[in-house]
């Protein structure tokens, strides 16, 4: 039976995290950590540490700490880093420019293989190292590169029409940068809305509480 | 007394959402509006909206449902959109130079007042309407004109000493878009951190899972 089924969803937001920092220990060649340690490190619990990680079973050793590497590889197969799913990029604006040229795909289990636009100008230039295609293009490239994974880098009103062209041609997950809050209504597809003007909202929130704070 | 304190980290992730949500009725010009069919439009249940709406007092009415625009401005307010802090924003390079071109930072509060960058070469260099300042003028900038809040698109390993710099320079929110996991150590300060690899690895998280139930 896979391991990962029946994870709670704040357990599974904190997990690229901890692979982040297991893969930071790595590369100092540290090999077995306390949950006490990587705690400290993580500004975590080590109890929350040791509750998260029991999760995937017994990588923990009482007294012994945990097996550095073995948790790293364990956390990357249930992240699917070693899936290389084929993916494509839609809008290649000033975020998705920035999106294709500063993420590491490949570290993440994601192969870009794709990047597409409306605007025939950008048709044929460069980015991230390769060509831009025009969305006429989409579905004859669909047919023959089959990508599952989408990044959409489009405009508010045009999104839906285009996640349901795009799961039409079989792309099943969708990373959504648009202002468009997407929760498609098929059973077989996957959706992280990022909102980046909510999670400055959020910040201005906190803000707000701390100035009325230092003015009581 | 504020209403905005004592509220749970949950519902306040959900605010610039339910914020967003009840701009656009305002647009529509739609006055009153039911737990039930703001339910519907946001993918939530009723009896959320209503517990999380409940928080700030009495903008529903049995029967009635909801003041759009009360409980709009109320939000608002509590999210400090009205404040305009005077914010900068660190390294314009690919995400930077995103952030600054697409994110409306006036429309949340915030009021973008100088960019900077280390690079010599982007110094004067115009973006999102203004010029790019080299990093050694950041001191003087901050004397001048009291920035507080400041958006981090800076290498990871300069991350820390650069808001270590910034408080000093007497700003309190860090919006941090580097590798850096943000947890500083001021009673006086807030951060959002966006790490947007990790939002990829949810996504590709949840994709392993759909992949493993479809091959069942």
């Amino acid at each position: 039976m896979s391991k990962n089924h029946g994870i709670s969803e704040a357990v599974i937001k904190r997990l690229p995290r901890y692979y982040r920092f297991l893969g930071e220990l790595l590369k100092q060649n540290i090999e077995r950590i306390s949950s006490r340690s990587l705690a400290g490190k993580m500004k975590l619990t080590a109890s929350q540490i040791r509750q998260d990680l029991n999760c995937f079973g017994g990588f923990g050793q009482q007294g012994y700490g945990y097996n550095v590497s073995e948790l790293h590889r364990e956390i990357g197969k249930i992240l699917g880093v070693d899936k290389m799913f084929p993916t494509i990029l839609l809008g290649a604006g000033n975020l998705g420019k920035a999106i294709a040229a500063s993420i590491n795909f490949s570290a993440r289990g994601c192969n870009l293989i794709g990047i597409f636009d409306i605007d025939r100008e950008l048709t044929g230039k460069v980015l991230a190292g390769m060509n831009i295609y025009h969305t006429d293009e989409l579905e004859s490239f669909c047919k023959q590169y089959k990508p599952t994974v989408a990044v959409l880098c489009t405009p508010k009103a045009t999104t839906q029409a285009t996640v349901e062209q795009l799961h039409n041609f079989g792309v099943t997950a969708f990373w959504n940068f648009s202002h468009y809050d997407l929760t498609p209504d098929y059973d077989n597809a996957v959706v992280e809305n990022v909102h980046l003007g909510d999670s400055l909202q959020t910040l201005t929130y906190k803000m707000n509480v701390l100035s009325e704070k230092e003015n009581i």
